[in-house]
């Protein structure tokens, strides 16, 4: 299995669309297993997360298949080897700028460690919140980034400051060897910086198209 | 023109991929409006927004065009247009549940007016934030969300509450006739209620993402 891991990584096969649907699968996979669940067939698993049978034994097949025919998947092999594929094991650290209500809500309910990272700083440019403590993170002045993202040698943050101070701010990180971004901002990184890894959150894009759904249906 | 959106919407030809490309160009143009610009050619979106210059040509020929080959599209006509198509102009009634930080952070910063909605309540359980205000917005107890979707005729939720509340949560909803629900929680409502509109915003998803990213890339 590891043999077929390498290989798959190493052609870099993997199509962005597969790689979105992954977290999906994981989690339907957690809560089966939560419910007691051992196995799961490629019919229920397409049923739980809205796709087909074949599509998924397509995706799975993708990193070496992880089932018999007939009998069904093994939960919680299925969960290790998605785990292993994302890489929820590694632990990267990170770092959160904007300490408003968003960044307050992520870093008090977000579950960073499951997701494969570790939040390790906070930085905001009020001096209402500046070394005041969220959940069990310090806030930092945003004039600590730079040299706390080098000593710590961190490559990855959560933007949540609005996009015109955004271009400022991730100079400076992409400066500093960040380049994982989760982007909550409208701040075009990926474009500026088309080395970095980002992962944009567009909340309005989302909620324009529920208005979308809810004119036309 | 107008002529040509009937026909289009009475034979429900667009596709889910094309609505969600809708708010991404709404996005971009009106950053193109914003800058001093009156025109954009179909290979400027492209770039911008990370797609072809035919895909472009081939989402607005499905709503009748917009642009003369060569010229340009005009901006202002474009987002006129796609707001008609999205429905932005419609404001929508809707009601947020959950006033924790992420909730908080919806009422404070999402611009719903801009995105089709108009957020005439917010409810929560706990005492500490019941009759306070957040933004312009009275917090109400939950128990009153029954008879407040009715009186008011609300048809639109954001779900900001755990999955394990939600399931009670979006019932009483559906039975008030809450039908499109912009969801926050991992509790599957389209799964539960086929004939709902909802738009799901999988928060841990895109950060497993950025971890496949972070490392694999």
């Amino acid at each position: 299995m590891e043999n077929q891991n390498n290989i798959f990584r190493s052609e870099n096969k993997i199509s962005s669309l597969v790689i979105k649907r992954l977290p999906k699968y994981y989690r339907i996979l957690t809560e089966q297993q939560a419910k007691g669940e051992l196995k799961i067939s490629s019919s229920q698993l397409a049923r739980l997360s809205g796709t087909t049978a074949s599509q998924i034994r397509q995706d799975f097949s993708l990193f070496g298949g992880f089932g018999q025919q007939g009998f069904g998947y093994n939960i919680e092999f299925l969960l290790g080897e998605i785990k292993r594929i994302i890489g929820v094991d590694k632990q990267h650290k990170a770092i959160l700028v904007g300490v408003g209500n968003l960044g307050k809500a992520l870093i008090h309910h977000m579950n960073f460690e499951n997701s494969g990272f570790s939040l390790i700083g906070a930085f905001d440019n009020s001096e209402d919140i500046i070394d005041k403590t969220v959940g069990e993170i310090k806030i930092r002045s945003i004039d600590e980034v730079k040299s706390f993202c080098r000593i710590n040698k961190v490559h990855t943050a959560i933007i949540c400051i609005p996009s015109d101070v955004a271009e400022t701010v991730v100079e400076e990180l992409y400066e500093s060897n960040v380049y994982n971004f989760w982007n909550f901002s409208d701040y075009n990184i990926k474009m500026n910086y088309p080395d970095t890894n980002v992962e944009t959150v567009k909340l309005r894009d989302s909620l324009m198209c529920l208005c979308y759904l809810a004119t036309n249906e």
